[in-house]
């Protein structure tokens, strides 16, 4: 919760433009009417926004980008708050635009395969509505019941499914988007590549800090006729990490690639009965997805790989319940942590396939460092990591522990090669990792181009790309520690 | 050729000021030695360029760049020349900086699938490099001969795979970029997805606008065990275009889908003797690849789909010898009308699938309209078409009626939702449609991004993004024929 009162003179002012210009009940300034809108799923970071708006349509959508722009507010966009970086934490004298007005499924084109949608329809509701043509949109980010595509699209979601059909910018084709100067601007088109440049890819992923999207047209894949999930067990987790490189090596690409550590099952079987391997110290699920033949051909294959990688047990689906049942156990890993853990923490770093091994032993490593649990799961197939670090918050100093473990496990992703988010994007989480991330010059250039869309620096301020006095404090912060930059991160 | 001569004076100040920074042989400033960059494979626009440096390392690239930014000298990036869109153009007072020295493969990572080359290396030289491991760079343009990966990066090439296997954007993970100021960055990582912005992605098609390249990771896949093609006849071109929207509304992802109408069948036909079907209206080539079983179920749920789609004849590869005199009639379709007509005018325009049908009747007007023939080569299963037009440039008035035609087809590409360019870029040859395809608040963004990147405006100038001052002129040549902007191209 804020410390700092809001001004209410300015919130008046402000108040009093918008209202001018929209229709009734879309602006809410009482602290009463704004307090859910307080935070996002990163809920450790809390702010209450000056005002709330609920833009109906398109020109709505402009008439707030005008007020902000002739008032010069600062801008937070918002889904359904359901982001694990604080993307969406509100700016104490800003406005936040929520999409949940703009809940339309505005054409499917079972033809041509695609959808359009306003940016606060819901990830499983574009599947819901082609599910009659045998088709769905891809990317399955685990919160797809209540995440809308207008926030995947800030967050360039990806999903279990990701190895195989892409992230949300290898799915989407085009945006409509209300920029700043208070016009509509279309990205991307319904063909395979554009000229110009590639604005719809940096559009994909920006953290709403270029423009306010009023339309996706996303693109639908059909549904695979049947799919089956191998559950492997392995000794030790560096066994299942280089099995998860043979298989990729063996050129297969499964439609799912996931693992867990020990802690992650023993943690989720007692709560959701998957049928997982609780002796294993890594169990690995390996999907097949497509016509009866290559999903038959291709468990055969990925058995063989797995077995010669060392796999102490192999189970394989024999129904559609039991392939439900061995994903439930994933799917749920994140609530199962709150049954063991008054608190966890939810990392989200990406490195080389070939470096899981290494990283899963440096994150055990941490755990003694740090003196907190830390139990893994994750996106194998693509080194998208999900550790999460379980600490209690009422412990005094545990907290700042866990953000300390968080931010180690992320400067060991950059050592190995890797980056420090896979999925839920920088926001306000990640921000000075970024400083470690990159450099000066290319910082500068994301600064650069930003101020291309976004001349008056007023969309989602100081998320998601540090500014240079941010990344000296970061510095400075660590240098009066007595130590270079990051020499105080555990390095492996 | 350039009528207008370059100012010695200033060529001698510039090439003075390049050579004292660089080794000898590097800077070439004689038109007799600058002759052969005039042109690039559009060979129709020739300029004389003021000089050419020749690199042989990052230092000389930000050498180039420096003294450039000094003397306020534009630069045209270049690398094989075999670009089809002016996009290596010379500037009449620029300097053309090449690659071909820069033609290193750095390192090559089998277990992590990626290589490091420098941007002269040619697109086949990878998958030459790599064969060694089973592994191959996907996309493969038709001058993977010659062309370089700089070049690929410039344009975002495709290919007769890139339907399965993506463009090059989809294949290459990582550049190094020397910029106007002097400087180095890298865009992208190896990771799935990156933080901040995807400038990558920017970068990856930007024509040489952006910076110069000095590096690139690419993405490396897998040969497929075996792989067969597929040639079905067709008996009308609006039933092939059909039958191309049925093989992918049946959930296939072929690993390459062409198409070629009777003209082109009938101008390679004689020349490659690739035993295509020449009473055919047109033919489809549909490739699988993949292990053995994947390749006979693909081909024969392709046969089945291409059957009640209309094909009047079916043949399947029986050999990897037929398989590639197969795919050599589509590959040698360009040379092969060099042999029936004095000049041809490839031209480059991409549309929803699902209008392939109304396009090509669209075209076959258009040959009467403009008194010119048309063969019809396609990547058909991304809508990718190239229309080769076919004229005879002794012929008073025939390039200006070829041109005309080339610009009525993007137009009808444009009207039926599709785009002006697939693979071979904008450059010089279409700048002028840009205005056709996009308004005038896309193309100020382009701009702005742009100048992100290149404050000073040098790298090449005037291509890909037409200014407003260009637009205007082009809307006023139109007007001043008596007629609307556009409304003198024909409509469909």
């Amino acid at each position: 919760m804020s410390a700092i009162p809001i001004d209410t003179g300015r919130r008046e002012q402000v108040a009093a433009a918008l209202r001018a210009r929209l229709p009734e009940r879309s602006v809410l300034s009482d602290p009463e009417d704004t307090r859910p809108y307080e935070c996002d799923g990163l809920a450790a970071y809390r702010q209450l926004p000056m005002i709330v708006t609920l833009p109906s349509n398109e020109d709505e959508v402009l008439a707030i980008l005008n007020v902000c722009r002739e008032l010069n507010v600062p801008i937070v966009p918002r889904g359904a708050g359901t982001g694990l970086s604080g993307g969406a934490l509100p700016i104490l004298d800003g406005v936040v635009i929520s999409t949940a007005r703009l809940n339309r499924i505005v054409r499917v084109d079972a033809y041509a395969r695609t959808a359009i949608v306003q940016p606060g329809v819901r990830n499983l509701a574009i599947s819901e509505a082609c599910a009659q043509y045998g088709l769905y949109y891809a990317p399955d980010p685990s919160s797809q019941i209540a995440c809308t595509i207008g926030g995947n699209v800030a967050e360039n979601s990806g999903g279990v499914h990701c190895l195989k059909y892409g992230l949300t910018v290898h799915n989407v084709l085009r945006v409509r988007v209300a920029t700043i100067d208070g016009e509509i601007i279309e990205l991307g088109s319904e063909a395979l590549d554009a000229p110009g440049l590639d604005l719809l890819a940096v559009f994909i992923g920006s953290e709403g800090m270029l423009g306010i999207v009023t339309e996706v047209t996303v693109k639908l894949v059909p549904k695979p006729a049947t799919a089956q999930v191998i559950m492997a067990s392995f000794d030790d987790v560096v066994t299942g990490g280089d099995a998860v490189a043979s298989v990729i090596a063996a050129g297969i690409i499964p439609a799912g690639l996931e693992m867990m550590d020990r802690m992650s099952v023993r943690m989720v079987e007692p709560f959701v009965k998957a049928g997982y391997d609780t002796d294993a110290a890594a169990i690995l699920l390996c999907e097949a997805d497509g016509t009866a033949l290559e999903v038959a051909e291709e468990i055969e294959r990925m058995t063989r790989v797995l077995r010669s990688a060392g796999a102490t047990a192999i189970a394989v689906s024999q129904s559609e319940a039991e392939r439900m049942r061995f994903w439930s156990g994933r799917k749920n890993a994140f609530p199962a942590a709150g049954r063991i853990s008054p608190d966890y923490y939810c990392m989200d770093g990406t490195i080389p396939r070939k470096k899981l091994a290494q990283v899963l032993t440096g994150i055990e490593e941490m755990e003694r460092t740090f003196g907190l649990r830390c139990s893994n799961v994750f996106h194998a197939g693509d080194g998208n990591l999900h550790p999460l670090i379980l600490f209690d918050a009422n412990q005094p100093g545990e907290f700042e522990r866990a953000e300390a473990f968080g931010a180690a496990i992320l400067a060991l992703c950059v050592e190995v090669g890797g980056t420090i988010t896979g999925e839920h994007g920088v926001g306000m989480e990640k921000i000075n990792s970024m400083c470690v991330q990159f450099g000066r010059k290319e910082l500068d250039m994301f600064l650069a181009v930003k101020r291309a869309f976004d001349v008056p620096m007023l969309l989602n301020p100081d998320k998601a790309i540090p500014t240079p006095h941010r990344c000296a404090e970061f510095g400075k912060m660590h240098v009066t520690k007595g130590a270079l930059p990051f020499a105080d991160l555990p390095r492996f």
